[in-house]
């Protein structure tokens, strides 16, 4: 049997549930500073991207390159950061960040920018539905 | 007339040039600091992933690939890191860096970390080579 996909503990603690798409679960990063979401690929033990199977690696992208799409529209983002660092959590994630001119970071990245501003309940599910019908047609 | 390539002036002028592969002019950041390389596709006015025609797309995934996988093994990397940020430089480019625990800014990400150290120029020279070999059947 294959080792189930268990999310990294730190990803689930920092993060919101937005949902499953075809490869990843998708996550939305509990920080209103900046429309941050990360895509983990259900795959157990996977730390780079060159380890994903090829078939993986290109749903990794389409999914990527959707979320990227869409996070622009609905965010009227001045420029989309992609990455996959994972100096401390080492499972394969790939944050998709909607960078605005003047956010907090502008124009460093964002990691260790400033202390994560958590969303009011209200403000985070209304964000996680919006995330959710605009990537719909994805899951 | 499709427009022509430009590569970035700033790109240019921070790294050294390793080559070309099918789709990607490949550099190499003048910072001793971190083995870290960028790609950057010959495709004129692009700026994100998700504006890349899909066969340019998968051509990109393909050579951070093989790149990524070609650097942990060269410079037996712990983690590689992979991104597309641009906020500085829009021009489309993937920085594919090799990270070691213990290196100047880990576990951050190395932007902004430190200043540059430049190479010695024989350094920078066998570096090139063992890029240019390493690659040599993906160009």
């Amino acid at each position: 049997m294959a080792e189930p996909f268990v999310l990294d503990p730190r990803l689930a603690a920092d993060c919101a549930l937005v949902g499953d798409l075809p490869l990843c679960r998708l996550l939305l990063m509990d920080d209103a500073s900046y429309p941050w979401c990360i895509l983990v690929p259900r795959r157990a033990g996977v730390r780079e991207l060159h380890e994903l199977a090829a078939t993986d690696r290109a749903s990794l992208l389409d999914e990527v390159v959707r979320l990227s799409g869409a996070m622009q529209r609905l965010f009227a983002a001045d420029k989309m950061n992609v990455a996959a660092l994972g100096n401390v959590v080492p499972q394969l994630h790939v944050h998709v960040i909607a960078r605005r001119r003047g956010d907090t970071a502008w124009p460093r990245p964002v990691w260790g920018a400033a202390p994560a501003v958590p969303y009011a309940a209200g403000a985070r599910a209304d964000l996680l539905a919006r995330l959710r019908e605009a990537l719909a047609p994805l899951a």
